[in-house]
């Protein structure tokens, strides 16, 4: 089986800890680098936790290249501590990495792994935009061999949630969000419409919680975002948004997508950060995106589990 | 039985008609006064066709007052006339009505009515809302004294009809609306939300044709409008917003509201005129609004199709 | 001699006070209506000082029409109770007027005069021009009977003092600005240009202080602004902005003006308020504005002084 | 005599040209690289040009890279060709350069050399500041070892020159100038202040013309941009304004300058592209920006009268 070869641009991040797992757990992609960006909380912690991350999975070999630290533009007015834990993994401590961070910036290191790779390489952008926007700015080439650009971020029909209208990481850094939507890259937006009735419950955690060590910290980590979950949006358990974008990044076609134009608001007003979504019609246009529409919610949930469950070396049905 | 005064700020406008011609054959409201706004079409145009239609039901005595020509601020885009016919209605040529403007301007009779009234008035506003917001401004006591403003406008979930995001109502003057919804005048927005799933069918449309000469005018005056909305919107039927806002008017509870957060977006972007309703939660503002969110459409079809064939002195079920 | 009717619409203000005073005190006008509107200090507190300075000069007869308390969408961030003190006229506390207000609203008693002015009227517009705007939406065609509309707001080449790019009174009410300056009235602006370099000095005060007890309590009006000067622009004596204004339209042609396109920001950015006048080139536009740029300062502040004496019965040259 | 490096970050356009071969014609400075930018004509052109000019000053070794193909986010509305003639020399051919282009991106090219001077670099950032930006985004740690950024580009108190508000390279991308503004790089802002009362006059170019080649080639090149000027400006002369930016970077102190706030306006307004300067006081914000108020007009074109005849070996005093 020809493995696809996969980028994950991240701040993590609770979810982002669980898509990397996720990443890492499936054979159809191989890792082969993790680029990071700041978001959830400083790029500092982020990096220290992608780090960190790939070494609870015994994978410190995948290089980890440092990102932007701030939004292109306008700085992002907050991070998501409240949400994540002051330090991005619920409170969970992680044991530090041996590896060495990639001396490149990950724009670079990005776009020589693009440029130099013979296969068509899917990038999964599960944090602020800023990397992904400053690489098409930089290296216009190197962005047109992107095969597949999978973001979580956005929402057409379902509205925001950092504000009324806007989703994290879009909100996050509008600018970029509209370089990159506004681009030919192949891309698709799995957003707040497919993530929020995409619930993880206590059940499927309790499983992978069960498999091993690995999937019992995956656990741990997830207790606080379970806490904030219930609070915040009344579900019963969590929505892991970043998990469902590698989700569709792992297995394209797991999401229905419908082919839109998206602007992303980038004015200073109360829309700010809003991905707007023309659902009025199908677009032709080069620069449209796929809007993740539809999601079998159940699918997804158990594809997540019994994947996770491998890391520990238990195979689950799905 | 007490009945509700009623004024209507209308923009006729196909559906503006219908919902006149609703009023009038309802028993539970007394039709006070008829303002007229920019929008549809121009304002002498506006102006001309509430005479006219007033008149095709035999009610030229219920006054009318001229309104606002223009936004307030920056000029509405584009008119609706390739969707209401160049005239407003459809191509439908009505008789002229003898009846005489009202000297004052749409703003001053409306608060006199109000301030006149012993009795709580309803105001169905089913154009864009500048006589609205000027209303607000220079007689903020009357319009304390406004029981329930009824708007026909905004979309919280549904996108927009005119740009991506924007309804035409509201869209046509962001402003004024900005100024409304962030009032404390017990505002109900009815906007595509629960217009769109609201379908006129060709045999509802038959049914009060066949009523008399009222009811098959009022089908004529449809007839363009259907052939739009079958190619605009790909509905088999017309979607008679501003009838289903009168409705409401009539029918307090017909459409099932929440209490939520609305900034109108009043940027120069891509958002312009867009509705930000905030979702995440009920609202317990002073200047929250009671968005509609539900509607039962085949009830509320059967409530305008029955109401219209009164017109002509035939009362069906309903 | 034919004197010119004028009104002037204020939010009195020290400046303010002085252009009402000097207004009182020129034969070539005739003070018909004063209209107040929020501004420099809330809406109650301008329409108190409106009739106490009246009163102040024996002029309880002028009759005072009660305008807007807010802006028109957005809420003017803060008041000028800084500069002006807590009540908007230095601290000073004037003997209250035996006057009644006038019971219309502002913008209809400034219909109603223009309406029934056989002479052009002058309206002299010396706060935020929410009370202009709303003329112009409800009464177009009163609105069309303005002979001059003199304004006291913005900035072509100076910058702001309220932001750095605004001035204070368009910065109150942007969005009433633009639809002013957006209007085919003839109007001049008066910015800073022209009354940042114009300063009565303190020896100027004197003068009129000694005059008599009008002269005096004008003077102990001042002291306050004359310290708040000194501090904020340095500058060694009071730059009395609405009096400027008013002396253009006692005395048109005082300041030399250039024909210019004019927009004003309504944005929500930091140019907000701004007026962005174009200087590349005069314009043939109808709705171009009367852009003040020279004044000869000394012969300006002379007008002023002689004139505030004559209301203690002393004639001064000049 | 140590000679400051520089780089100079370009988008020829005529004044470019002139601004490289002031650069080339002055010992006080090394060109070390030519970083081209989108701007005045396309990327493809500006690239061609630069390397031209270098070719015609017999300085093909100094190496150029291309830059930003693209403002960062929003699209520039319209190019310059008008100004500058289709090709951005004013419709003067001149050979081709035998050089190679370097290899690597502006921004990484900038980068390595920022990094790898032992000395303080000086860039010239003389068209739209897209590539300045990305390199601030990329590798915050380079840029912080820029010693002098000296930008040709916006007005503080002038206007704009593109629209009523905007100079034309910060226009060109409003969002890449708020970035460079708002960050710590020690920045001159060479604006219409100073450039536009600083005219080159025919006699100037005449002198030039007559010491040689290259200075003859200059003024063929300035021959078009001369029309323009007299149309546009109604000036005798031409303002060439990225010579003056490039006589500060090599003659620091030239141009008085003052420590202000600027926002850059990045608003989708009226103002869009303007320098919001904030010209009530000096500013001890480490983002401040040294704003160049004052200029000796006729020693600066004295200087670049008698520098470009050097390169035809003449020594005019001066
Ligand atoms: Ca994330
Ligand atoms: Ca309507
Ligand atoms: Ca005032
Ligand atoms: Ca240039």
């Amino acid at each position: 089986m020809t493995r696809i070869p996969l980028v994950i641009d991240t701040d993590p991040g609770i979810d982002d800890a669980l898509a990397i797992l996720l990443a890492l757990a499936s054979p159809e992609v191989d890792l082969r680098l993790v680029t990071t960006v700041h978001g959830n909380v400083d790029l500092a912690l982020t990096t220290e936790n992608a780090l960190r991350v790939l070494q609870l999975a015994g994978r410190s070999d995948v290089p980890v290249a440092v990102g932007a630290r701030a939004s292109l533009i306008h700085p992002q007015p907050e991070r998501a501590g409240h949400v994540h834990g002051a330090e991005g993994l619920g409170g969970v401590q992680l044991p530090p990495s041996p590896a060495r961070l990639d001396p490149r910036p990950a724009v670079v290191a990005l776009a020589e792994l693009l440029a130099g790779s013979p296969e068509p390489v899917t990038v999964a952008a599960i944090g602020p935009l800023t990397n992904i926007a400053l690489l098409l700015a930089v290296y216009p080439e190197a962005a047109a061999r992107i095969d597949r650009l999978v973001v979580m971020g956005g929402s057409a029909a379902r509205g925001g949630n950092v504000t009324a209208a806007a989703e994290f990481n879009i909100w996050s850094d509008p600018e970029a969000a509209a370089a990159v939507f506004g681009s030919t890259v192949p891309t698709v937006m799995v957003g707040l419409d497919v993530t929020l009735p995409t619930v993880l419950s206590e059940e499927g955690i309790a499983r992978f919680a069960a498999a091993g060590p690995v999937g019992a910290t995956a656990a741990a980590i997830l207790q606080q975002y379970l806490d904030h979950a219930r609070d915040a949006y009344g579900v019963p358990g969590v929505v892991v948004h970043d998990a469902l974008a590698l989700t569709e990044a792992i297995a394209p076609g797991t999401l229905g997508t419908v082919r839109r134009d998206v602007v992303v608001d980038t004015t200073l007003g109360a829309g700010r950060g809003q991905t707007l979504v023309d659902r009025r019609s199908v677009s032709p246009s080069p620069t449209a995106v796929e809007v993740a529409e539809t999601v079998d919610s159940e699918a997804a949930v158990e594809f997540l589990v019994s994947r996770l469950s491998r890391l520990d070396g238990q195979v689950l049905p799905g």
